[in-house]
């Protein structure tokens, strides 16, 4: 968690350009405009790179942060970024040019000289937050709340696995420090659109079981998003309907992104390899979460997927 | 939090008795647990009273804690208890005879005559968790569950507005300590049964919005629980489907309980009055979450309740 390079390397630079990876979770744009506000408390010069997936909702957490050009001559700075393969095309410029990089992805490249990569970290925002402190920078409750935005997403609001009992007292110092914890909590993790409340409909409608209730699938078709009006927002993380039914251990989301064109997710408990599933599809990931696309069509797809299933040992 | 007297109290004494309120939630049957593996492990003789509204899922936590009959002589501690009037009726002989509580709602009346009452806690387990501290009883993994099972559940998995920064730093330390965070999580807050998910199915369609949407209006019919042999767990908290709903600030269920008899039950954003609402049916409740019944069906209790919000000065 010390680096105190990197805090020697804060210090004695200035005109700071923050930048994230591309589709920004809250975990991204909170760290993003966490650093910013935090590196201006101290006096500093420093901007967001306006990153063309901000959400609406994440607006707030950057308003007056952000610029849409890098500044002359500034110090780039990477927030929750494993590799630069990962950034936005409209960012490739910055390969090669970022100085420094605070991330927890154990898939992290190395790619900048000055790197604070902790990978037991359930998010990013635990890092920016111990860095803000060891740099003696001022938090004040608009950077405690971007802060709260970012250890609060990636732990599905300390609901996942990944929570530590650090995750829980950052976020307990930053209630402190005045996070607006409450309306960021409804936002995020209680509030859905009127389009995701029907997606859910359909989603759960479309459901599927085999195997005695331990494979779930289900669908998301095309026309269900267009009819809708869903934003991409509202189509996150629909394929953790299915895991959440009692007794699934493989849960299969299906959709036709593009005509002609369809990819599955699969989420799978700890004694099945969703990886393997996939990789009879030509797909891959990792053990619990993994995907695949083909040609064809949402049924074709189900078939080779149920075959699939089949092939790694469950009785359909 | 201090509370020396009881202190005392709990360390001069012994052959405990520990009951809690009726239909007792995550909070209620974690604290019960808690209090006895902690008092157990200062070598008292303590027991549970075994509660007829514990839960299959509450089960593991209470195993091999519970007497079904008061052994002679015990001395009566009751947790999470707000009134002896919450008692299940099977407790009744209870009454005037608990010898100290330990509780977080404001409106305890005081019926024991020790008692650590502390409204400020989310959870009753918090206090527990103090006075386990104070005691000085050893803490471990199973103690450490059934606390996190307790602060956990009043806190909605710490996303509800009554967190804390000390709910989260208990949560930490039980973490720490060796709770079952992650098991918890999925078993509480993550998993549904197939009842349930066919429940909220039928739920979302049944969904209809007033006054741009200001307004929703669910219902849950008698049928729908029998067909789907749904348990009075899957049941509970549908009625937040509808206020999870953006732009929804005030939202209703309706239910018909029993035949000829329904209830409803509405929950308000900050700026309505589900009380007032509720009170031109003839009932009651908080500002926030108020209920009502009539004699007569869903469509007669849907008409009733319209008109009580256009009333409330809601044009629909």
């Amino acid at each position: 968690m010390e680096n105190a390079e990197l805090i020697t390397f804060l210090l004695s630079h200035d005109n700071f350009l923050i930048l994230t990876h591309k589709s920004p979770d809250g975990d991204a744009a909170g760290c993003a405009a966490a650093l910013c506000r935090g590196l201006r408390a101290l006096g500093k010069t420093a901007h967001v790179l306006q990153n063309p997936g901000f959400t609406p909702r994440q607006e707030p957490f950057l308003a007056g942060l952000c610029v849409s050009a890098a500044p002359e001559h500034a110090t780039v700075v990477a927030v929750d970024l494993a590799t630069e393969g990962l950034l936005p095309a409209e960012f490739s410029a910055f390969s090669g040019k970022i100085a420094a990089a605070v991330d927890h992805h154990p898939s992290n490249t190395g790619y900048a000289p000055l790197s604070l990569v902790e990978p037991k970290a359930a998010a990013c925002g635990e890092l920016i937050y111990a860095l803000l402190r060891a740099l003696g920078a001022p938090i004040d409750a608009d950077t405690a709340s971007a802060l709260y935005l970012a250890v609060s997403t990636d732990t599905g609001c300390f609901r996942f696995s990944n929570t530590t009992s650090n995750t829980l007292r950052v976020a307990a110092d930053l209630k402190d420090l005045g996070a607006r914890a409450a309306q960021i909590n409804r936002a995020f993790f209680s509030e859905k659109s009127r389009a995701r409340i029907e997606l859910e409909k359909r989603v759960l409608s479309s459901m599927e079981f085999f195997a005695d209730g331990l494979v779930c699938i289900c669908r998301l078709p095309r026309e269900w998003v267009l009819e809708t009006r869903a934003t991409e927002d509202d189509t996150n993380n629909l394929a953790d309907l299915a895991r959440s039914v009692q007794g699934v251990e493989i849960a299969v989301m299906l959709r036709d992104a593009e005509p002609g064109r369809s990819k599955l997710s699969v989420r799978t408990g700890p004694d099945y390899d969703a990886c393997a599933i996939c990789s009879h599809l030509g797909g891959g990931g990792h053990k619990a979460a993994a995907g695949a696309s083909i040609d064809g069509n949402i049924p074709a797809l189900r078939e080779a997927v149920l075959r699939a299933i089949a092939a790694e040992g469950v009785a359909l």
